[in-house]
């Protein structure tokens, strides 16, 4: 799976207004934003949505989480063929809201690489990205968790944590794509990330609960494109 | 939320035959049995198929979980809301591949009920069963969990566990549907769960992983029209 | 294992303050009140403390926690057998800190009652009050998360969530004996308490985070005195 | 903290053979054993034994978990700061049986060097244990789960994995002291392990659940004494 960089990764959460009827409606502001920029802007929604927006949507659907699991008796957990027959290119895997056990985020990374998807794991800080890098996955998304939510950028508040996690990260493992989260709700949030050396960021409320989300991706679009210029 | 009785309630669990595609076909013959004999089944498909077979079927559709939580920052887990939006119109809780904490079925129980969904709570033995009837669930399905996926049924193998829990559920209120599961495979398993008492079944494998589930279907609901003779 | 009541139940948590040698002498200024005054005064230290206390003072001593499990291969569960061991004549179940699943309540009354030790199951409101009576414990300790470790005594905010929880236990099982906690500080608090039916409290940063535990306890044992006369 | 090398960690789970008088016994036989032999023997007992213990010997004690919490309101958690008072010199994490969260694993190391103890963190394969050098342990104990308890030892059955993980683990930290574990319960198995390069040996019911606990450690310490002729 070769996903294309810079990466705009809108993860929907559990938000009423990126549930149902409002996630399709963002998520096709995103589709639209990338075939008038060619800026690359990943959709995490909620797991019931993945199938109806994967069907809406030429833009990579990820799922928000994907259990440590094997298909068959699993009540209410979600495997990797579940969320791959929904249309899903990748999965969120360890996200401060739903942290794994270390051995868990290995079984979830192994079954997302077997069934050909990209799994993006989340980590806290330098340390733990450097772990998380020793266990290969496709990308690691650094956020420290104090910033979640808060609209104070990663990439202004702690361009420390960014390079630093960037550089433990590549020390261990060259192949990993970082992206940075926490707190960015603008298109200059996006580009001093991007200026930091990430290849992509991981953000959430600062698109969907903007008032406009279209808007707001538009600008981080264009953000990406001066960086790149 | 109104469901017909008695009701043969199918839990797809995340079994690769009841996942996708597959959960689709399970589900239309659900469906066709319906429209054939009038008898009620409903299916648990895992979160990502919920909306597809929702759209497809008429009968009802139900989640295998949900999470205890409000709308909000929640990275991958499932709210009422986005179940609902999807087309479930309940929940199995608590089943036992997926315990809740106590206080935490109180709180789906509830969330469900505000929104107009029916709970299904899964019980392990009589002392549970009537814990939680006094938590005032719209179903409970007892089901012992060293008989689940065996094939020997309950209503055979331990037909005092499901009388058992019948009257300990309506000592403590009078108001619970109770299901009875764990090892229910054929037509003969629903009537005697049903002579016993139950006001319907829950399975799993029985039908899921089946050879031909529209036949064990069909000959389920012919038991449940025999009982009612 | 019988408890003489009214039980004031001091919970040490994993404050510093309620560990080691701090933990030792609270205990031993409860076992002081209790000789001076004949009020029964239990003390549920942390794990590692419970067998240096229960060997050096008169009072019951109480685990915080005990896992679900027979002994065997658990690395770093608590067994029941472990607790009783160390001299724990019963234990807190399902504090509002450490929830549980509901079968597992099940399991860790069951087991205690087989060891002849006693359980206190913590509820947070009067439906799971009731639940958690249909399990047969020997205490229920009603807590409203809310007024946890704030000062404001469960008894005077919300004295209807007392009085409705001791009904609605009641009505489910007459055998238990109801204890109530959140916000208790003062012997006030416990006067309150008692006067609205409940037969102890529970609390813990009232007496453990005080200035002079000792002072605390001996006025929250004149309070008991006082409802007696 | 200075732990003397080789190490035999002798883990005595929530097994009634390592409870109370039993741990007791079998704590003071490995006292016995090093003060004979001079090989370093560490032990792990349930947390309500690690202060009876610790007072009683001279070799390290253990503790089989902590928490990743600082003091506070953490009912039935246990702090470092608890098992430290009690005489633990450093405590087992992450055990296959007590899996931590990545961000976990994290704390609990942090926590302990803070206060001066030693963490001994378990993995399962090479890559998750070059994942936990990545977090700076003192050391890493590597269990293959599937050999655990079964009394195939994994320096015989899967020499490779013993190899392989130290090489893993030495490439991202070469401060990382490693013992392996699963299956040892002679001391040809420990010489194996020693031989292979471990500095130690992590096991559990070799030991604990022996007829005669004490032969099996001597025949261990000889088995380090030949090694290291």
């Amino acid at each position: 799976m070769n996903i294309p960089l810079p990466l705009i990764l809108v993860n929907f959460k559990a938000y009423s207004q990126g549930t149902g009827a409002n996630a399709l409606k963002i998520a096709k502001g995103a589709d639209l934003v990338f075939k008038e920029t060619g800026v690359n802007i990943g959709v995490a929604p909620v797991a019931t949505d993945i199938r109806m927006i994967s069907e809406s949507v030429d833009v990579p659907v990820f799922a928000q989480h994907v259990d440590p699991i094997e298909p068959g008796s699993h009540t209410g957990f979600l495997t990797v063929e579940a969320v791959k027959e929904a249309g899903a290119i990748g999965s969120l895997v360890n996200h401060s809201e739903h942290r794994l056990r270390l051995a868990d985020i290995d079984v979830c990374i192994n079954n997302l690489r077997k069934a050909g998807l990209v799994s993006v794991v989340c980590t806290n800080n330098e340390i733990v990205s450097s772990a998380a890098a020793a266990l290969n996955p496709d990308f690691i998304a650094i956020e420290p968790p104090e910033l979640i939510g808060t609209g104070i950028p990663v990439s202004k508040a702690k361009p420390e944590v960014v390079t630093g996690s960037l550089e433990a990260v590549h020390k261990v493992n060259r192949n990993v794509i970082v992206l940075c989260g926490a707190g960015i709700t603008t298109g200059d949030d996006v580009y001093a990330a991007l200026k930091l050396g990430a290849q992509g960021v991981l953000l959430a409320s600062g698109v969907v609960k903007a008032k406009n989300p279209f808007d707001v991706l538009m600008s981080m679009a264009e953000a990406v494109i001066k960086v790149e210029e």
